[in-house]
């Protein structure tokens, strides 16, 4: 495989809305968090874990814990991915807890994989811990950390007129001047 | 491109440390950080920069601020890589401070292009935050969240011997099944 080509999947992954309802095959499920296992983290402490949700009640919990503006469009969603870690089994750097670090860094490759195999993932952080933590039955002192909606791609004329265009619109990101400095940060 | 072949980076990625002292091409370098650059973020936030360090005395100052275990092997690297976060550019998911997950998630996309290009990237948590910021010349709030030390793949004998032997070694995961729940929490 050509880096340009891996790169492509990189650079056109988004957060996409429209869901359709078909569940996702086990067999692509476990490529997708596979991929998530492989991931580097500190001291290989692997902090993540993932609780996938796919069957009701359970789905219809987990979505009512989304805040409003996730619960409308994600509804649809076969299958919710809760990221999950207990923050003890992690390091601090310099006081900074890195279980959130790490978690992230399995997160992409989790979201990569899902795209590669053709699905939408939309990680979400609009949600309440709680009542997530209850649907789920997580105990302390796990933390939730991301939530995801995953499935294959839907209709956008099943999302409201704001989000269709969203859907539609280019992405946007910082300029790579803003976020990169070669050598050492400008003094000002 | 297959989605098996997407996912053989993400599997076979590893945090090697023999580096040849061969500078990276300034254009392969972008491609790694446009790479990070389209990560997702919470409310697409991007509290991520990168401070890339090539030229001397900054980069000898900059291996200097590592903990000694880095410092070793780290010491033929090309470039180092510091990832930095404002923390007031992100968000708080119930306390927690989410700048570092989405650090995380621009990492890994950064971790993964530079290997898809047939570089070894080694992020590392074993540097003094404070030295650190010092010699990339980082002022408050900025903190560091990841320092990675990048590079073409070098002579494994230059290592130190037990290096050498976790350089070959396979690599080590916790099996899926302790890191994946399909359905909720099992109760204990």
């Amino acid at each position: 495989m050509q880096a340009n080509e891996f790169n492509e999947v990189l650079l056109n992954r988004r957060s996409l809305r429209a869901l359709a309802t078909t569940p996702i095959p086990r067999e692509m499920s476990l490529r997708v968090l596979e991929a998530a296992r492989w991931a580097p983290s500190c001291s290989n402490s692997q902090p993540w874990r993932f609780v996938v949700i796919e069957d009701e009640p359970e789905l219809n919990a987990v979505k009512s814990a989304l805040k409003p503006g996730n619960q409308k469009w994600a509804s649809s969603a076969p299958m919710i991915i809760v990221v999950c870690a207990n923050p003890e089994d992690d390091y601090l750097a310099s006081g900074q807890p890195l279980y959130l670090f790490d978690c992230g860094l399995a997160t992409e490759n989790l979201l990569l994989q899902g795209v590669a195999e053709g699905l939408v993932m939309h990680p979400m952080a609009g949600w309440e811990e709680q009542p997530m933590k209850d649907a789920i039955g997580l105990p302390d002192p796990y933390r939730v950390v991301c939530v995801i909606a995953a499935g294959f791609p839907g209709p956008v004329e099943n999302l409201d007129v704001d989000l269709q265009e969203r859907e539609k619109s280019p992405r946007v990101r910082k300029p790579l001047d803003e976020i990169v400095v070669f050598g050492t940060w400008p003094k000002v």
